[in-house]
């Protein structure tokens, strides 16, 4: 059994921080699952634009509120505790935070963690799957 | 893309009814993401054991205090908020609630949706993976 903190595994570098938000995993591809599980919080009054071409990725909502919009559609859903949604189509989307959203993410195939951004801020090609 | 909402949910059969729990399948294995996540609430001051042989689950609690109690070797661990647990070795377990918990539930293979409880309270067989 594998027993793991959120808050002591955001000490660690399971906690990857990026421009508005950051996502700490509590489960990697390491711990063979066949997924991995993470706590990501995007920060209040930001907006970003999230495109898992080979993963799929589910996402609860445990705190905050904000929207997420199908960018090949323009459809808007809003977001709030209790709200999942599920990128089943890969689907290109825009996630925005009016406050701060606390999100349960669940992604398949699971995340390695070495999905690190750059130093520039953006990611190394197999990030964008991350 | 999917877009569920935990409420709504819990008035449709995605809503299943234990003693002593409940559980609210978010996703299930018809929405081919691969795996199937619920929201579970133990009730409070009930204890449960629990032994999914064919199936990884990992569980994250949102709310609520309890334990987690390895059966094979009597280790026990507390459950807080931001506490995560993961059967990786689909370990037998005893899951105890002092408080009501709520918790989010990552299974793979994704749970069918098939696998309810029998009137005398038992599940069927296929339900002691679910």
């Amino acid at each position: 059994m594998i027993v793991r903190d959120l808050n002591a595994a955001r000490q660690t570098d399971r906690l990857v921080n990026a421009d508005g938000w950051d996502s700490t995993r509590l489960l990697l591809a390491g711990d063979d699952m066949g997924f991995s599980f993470h706590i990501t919080r995007i920060h209040e009054n930001t907006s970003h634009v999230f495109h898992y071409k080979h993963h799929f990725e589910s996402v609860y909502c445990i705190a905050g509120e904000g929207s997420i919009e199908e960018l090949d559609t323009g459809t808007v859903h809003q977001i709030r505790p209790g709200v999942m949604y599920a990128l089943n189509l890969h689907d290109r989307h825009r996630l925005t935070a009016k406050s701060e959203m606390v999100m349960a993410c669940c992604f398949n195939p699971p995340v390695s963690g070495q999905e690190v951004h750059r130093a520039d801020g953006s990611y190394a090609p197999i990030a964008e799957d991350a």
